[in-house]
């Protein structure tokens, strides 16, 4: 299964050969009309593009989903939910394991942090950008200067319209465009299946084909305390797809690296992959044994071992595919036949030579962030995540430090998770009523710490100021047991104060926060400083780029609303043929195989209505669309701009679709919509949904 | 559990604390006669000792056991005969899950390439080595001189004596004793209860305390296609032993690190366990996602996942041991205190002066090992087997490639593993019929080279050579495809010819052998040589010990038997009483406790026979004795010595004992020899092995 979370561990930019049959992660104002033209006879009308966009839905937490009835119902992946899931869960209500099913609107369980977005407009300012950063600007002068335009613009945006307003880079760098979303927050659970329905075959079948799951959930969006009305939202065809069809995925891939450098990829696959992939799988062992421990724990673990067991096979998959010889040498002969073209062009030759040079320049760039990588890693990671400090307590300690600091700057200065664009987003995480267990902190903690000790010596002088002259178990214990962040209203509180108000606390995490935020700050600094330096580069090979192949081409997968199509189909692996199609017969026929052993065991519920279900429709099926982690929920919809399916995983061969495209076996791999309808009528006797999903409600 | 396989992974050299209570590892040729005498009003006998230490015996796989019939019944654990139980068992026939039990002695089923000792006699020969090595020789020099003395000692006394003689090194070069053993090799498998009896309550239980588990499992030694006549065999107590008793262990603990400098413990801590503990969570992973995609993998991979869990957990305790600055400081001042005693003493000054310089010989050597430790350890390993190739089959390639290179050369000069005196059991495990399985081949081996990527770069010129063109996947797939070492006859023929047929062989995997053959050479010889200057600086070290100290201390952990003592009692953990023994009835409840879902389910056959069973019988019990990894199996036994129950594991806190002795909560688990003839008898009906036990055949 491909959800975000697997990128969000992955930071690393495309391939630039010509665009090939059934490539791309599309814009919505830039489609792919003639490749739709030529190879299928389709034109996307404005209107079906429109109606495409709108219906679509970004979960913030990580996934792709789409309205499919005029009242909020939104479907998605049960492992987009299942964060849901996991929160609203306790020792007596397991909804993840278990499932959950709504039979009327009362008894919807508001999700506790879920935020959903919905693309309205979009509109270039790349050259409102690209007049603040004036040219010869050095990279810290820059990095300002583009922040501070970039805020200004998003905050007019905001004030403006009242919608969520963000400014995007593409191209890496070569363009800036301002997305406005409506935003949803009162969203609420109405169904989930199973985890061992929506997840069959656990770990071994995930990212593997053929698949037997219903990875489904539904959730409902409300505004004003009531279902919110909904204009456009998918018609659901309850026939599914054929094979050989053409159909479409509208979604939110997370980030892909096409347009890196080999220097990059080659850094990728010696350091930063191996670096991550130690990283899940220490604490995949982690989890998983105290998961063994007891049923509870099981239970408390669950989201995030799944989190960690996605992200690593995701991971293996791309550095496998990096370490695939055939793999790299044509993203390397890609990259040599670019520059060539570029020297032999007879455009702007200044350009040209500009665009060579980037090259050189984001190699120096990234030598720097190698050099700095391990403080980077541990002290400050990704907006601020770091590898050095598991667990949610921590997160908020981080974030309360941070947005005091960050506040008290005027918004064009602050760091982009700070900025009021983005400060909803901060309180609705923040203030979370998610369940804490003070067990897993610790256990999450004593690891990092451990870690972070292995990284930098026990005597390194920072990790004897955190460890305190205890053992990381001690230590851990220490901090979680006497913490106040657990508590809500403390963090309220804190959250009105500045940083005088947060060092008046003396909370022991908050502490902590403090010690490291001078060397988190430093290598913050570092990193920004030399990816803005990089930025610039990608805008001048971007720039050169255009004038080649010109702009039919799309920029890399950046979490934002895109359009993929393509073609049911299946692949041949091993001198097997591989169907396009698997049908609910074949769930039951795998399961006899291995005995009903997990992870191939069945739900009760599915085995007692075995004799109800007609055993010959579709289950799951596979296309050729382009797709990544991000896609994960994305519906699947024909030439009708009707809902046949919805995307939740890749094939293991798709994984390196994160560096090049490629449609020979690569799959991304669908819910039938078929499957839905059946399942919820005769497994989950949901018709009261079913009619609702069908628009035979009214 | 305990076993040496955790050992094995660990590579480091006591604090030089005045033994304690119930503290030691002793030699039987210099028990703890005061110690005892004072605390217990006890004087072991030389025939009490004699009887005992011939009743031991060593298990080659990696742990203890002894002989409990004249007719050459032996008693170890379950996960020391695992190796044995994996190796016979086949998809029709799965012994390490479900047990075995030969009823008569035609059903015993010989093991596969199963070696046991038993210590016969000592000899002093630090003399003779000493003479050897002359002062002032250069470490490469002296090492050379000492590996042929060493040589020539053990060869005269196998040619004299006919009994396996190996030179073993004590007090890290204070002292050299030839250790004589009979040799078992006809060893054939009587009993296993199920692996979820043996090993209940899986990882999470274990190095855990209370426990319930049956860690036994019974073999016979055969002469000439006999039953061995066995004259030193230990009187079965099926009483099991009084809380308060004193009690012995006599097995061979593997390693202990109590002698290490700080420099060295702090490399441990620091570089060494987190780079085993990044290894052992990586082949967890992939063995589990191995295991999961079905019963028949699951039953493949079910030792070798054992193992590495086993390792992980060790690794961890004693990494979180070396963390706690409780201890690490403890360990410094012992250090810095015995260093300021050579400065004060009043003996031979210039003794002391050389000691007193040693440590920072020791700390020059262990430089240059770590600045080298990244080549060594991928391409070398402990006695050759090095991370970089996991397998068997690359196993049997390094062992041909290196026996046809050593045995050209004169016995003194060959590496260790290669003279005269290892031939048998080298032959042994080279010509071992167990099975090999290619998938679990071809995963380990595509892991072992994506680690090796990962360490030194795709574009490393050796990583090049060895992946030919090819990803990690493709290679080990085509290797383990195409190499002929599966075949028996094919490792006979080539194990008869030179280096010029082993090349001649034209093996892929002979081929990957030889061409990291110079690399692994090369590392080889820089740790030899730096490990023999840190044992000269040792020597220097145990020299000055011996003169402030006196004799009545005992050497780290070697792998060859040793007397612990101790008493049999519980200790208090975060304010709650452990007691020091569990029983039968304990077993039932924590099933209850968990509704007996894995790893807390009761095998079949105990939830059958509840009723018969005797529910106050003690099952394991804990007592203080010092013991490491390879104590596994080890006997218990009373003033009267004897078998009152079987070591299996140390308890978390024990983890430590690697560096330092603590009983405060430090404890070893045994299975109480009450519990084995109430489960014999009553759940597994093998009276006429229990008879034999307990001695009631005749």
């Amino acid at each position: 299964m491909n959800s975000l979370r697997a990128l969000l561990l992955v930071s690393l930019g495309c391939t630039l050969s010509p665009v090939r049959a059934d490539e791309g992660m599309w814009l919505f104002n830039n489609p792919p009309k003639s490749q739709l033209e030529q190879k299928y006879q389709f034109d996307p009308t404005p209107q079906w593009l429109e109606h495409l966009q709108k219906s679509s839905v970004r979960f913030n937490s990580g996934g792709s989903g789409s309205f499919i009835s005029a009242d909020g119902l939104t479907i998605t992946n049960h492992h987009v939910g299942a964060d849901t899931l996991q929160k609203l869960s306790s020792a007596e209500h397991n909804y993840l394991q278990d499932g959950f099913y709504a039979k009327t609107q009362a008894e919807e369980q508001p999700a506790l942090d879920l935020e959903l977005n919905v693309l309205q407009s979009i509109e270039d300012v790349t050259q409102r950008v690209n007049q603040a950063v004036k040219p010869g600007m050095d990279p810290a002068t820059a990095l300002a200067a583009r922040r501070s335009i970039i805020a200004e613009i998003e905050k007019e945006s905001k004030d403006k319209t009242g919608l969520r307003s963000n400014v995007i880079t593409l191209y890496e760098g070569g363009s800036y465009q301002l997305y406005r979303y409506k935003v949803y927050t009162d969203v609420r659970l109405v169904f989930a299946p199973e985890q061992q329905a929506a997840f069959y075959g656990g770990d071994p079948d995930n990212f593997e084909y053929p698949r037997y799951d219903l990875d489904i959930c539904l959730f409902r969006v409300y505004e004003n305390g009531k279902p919110a009305r909904i204009d456009n939202y998918l018609k659901f065809n309850a026939n599914g797809p054929k094979e050989g069809d053409l159909v479409f995925v509208s979604g939110n891939p997370g980030r892909t690296d096409r347009e890196l450098t080999t220097f990059e990829l080659g850094d990728a696959r010696d350091r930063a992959l191996p670096q991550r992939l130690d990283l899940l799988f220490r604490r995949e062992v982690i989890l998983n044994s105290y998961s063994d421990r007891s049923i509870e724990n099981a239970r408390r673990a669950r989201d995030e071992l799944f989190g960690v067991q996605n992200s690593r096979k995701a991971l293996k998959g791309m550095l496998a595919g990096l370490l695939d010889p055939a793999i790299f040498s044509k993203l390397q002969s890609d990259q040599d036949k670019l520059q060539k073209e570029m020297q032999a062009h007879s455009g702007k030759q200044e350009d040209f030579q500009k665009a060579l040079a980037a090259y050189d320049q984001i190699k120096s760039a990234q030598e720097a962030i190698i050099k700095d990588s391990s403080a980077y890693d541990y002290y400050e990671g990704r907006r601020g995540r770091p590898r050095g400090f598991a667990g949610t307590l921590f997160d908020y300690a981080r974030t309360l430090v941070r947005a005091a600091e960050e506040r008290a700057k005027p918004n064009g200065e602050r760091l982009p998770e700070f900025r009021e664009s983005s400060r909803g987003s901060l309180e609705l995480a923040l203030f979370s009523t998610q369940p804490v267990y003070d067990d897993l902190e610790e256990l999450m903690l004593t690891d990092s710490l451990t870690d972070l000790a292995g990284r930098f010596g026990a005597e390194d002088p920072l990790v004897q100021k955190i460890l305190a002259g205890k053992s990381p178990s001690a230590r851990a214990t220490e901090l979680i047991t006497a913490t106040k962040l657990k508590d809500l209203s403390f963090r309220k509180e804190l959250y009105k104060g500045d940083s005088a108000a947060i060092k008046a606390a003396n909370d022991p995490l908050l502490n902590l926060a403090l010690l490291v935020e001078p060397t988190a700050r430093a290598a913050r600094k570092i990193y920004d400083t030399n990816d803005e330096a990089k930025q610039q580069a990608y805008a001048q090979i971007a720039h050169a780029k255009f004038a080649i192949e010109g702009a039919n081409s799309y920029p890399d997968a950046t979490f934002t609303l895109r359009l993929a199509y393509g073609t049911v189909r299946g692949y041949q692996e091993n001198g097997k043929e591989i169907p396009a199609f698997t049908d609910l017969a074949g769930l039951y026929q795998r399961a006899a195989e291995h005995q009903n052993k997990a992870p191939y065991n069945l739900p009760e519920r599915w085995v007692e209505r075995k004799d109800q279900l007609s055993l010959a429709t579709h289950f799951d099926f596979v296309c050729d669309a382009d797709i990544i982690g991000g896609n994960s929920g994305s519906p699947v919809v024909n030439r009708d701009g009707e809902f046949v399916g919805i995307i939740f995983d890749g094939n293991i061969q798709s994984l390196v679709l994160d560096y090049v495209y490629t449609s020979d076996q690569a799959r991304s791999v669908s819910v039938d919509s078929a499957a839905i309808i059946e399942a919820l009528r005769k497994v989950y006797q949901a018709n009261g949904l079913a009619d609702e999903i069908e628009g035979k409600r009214k």
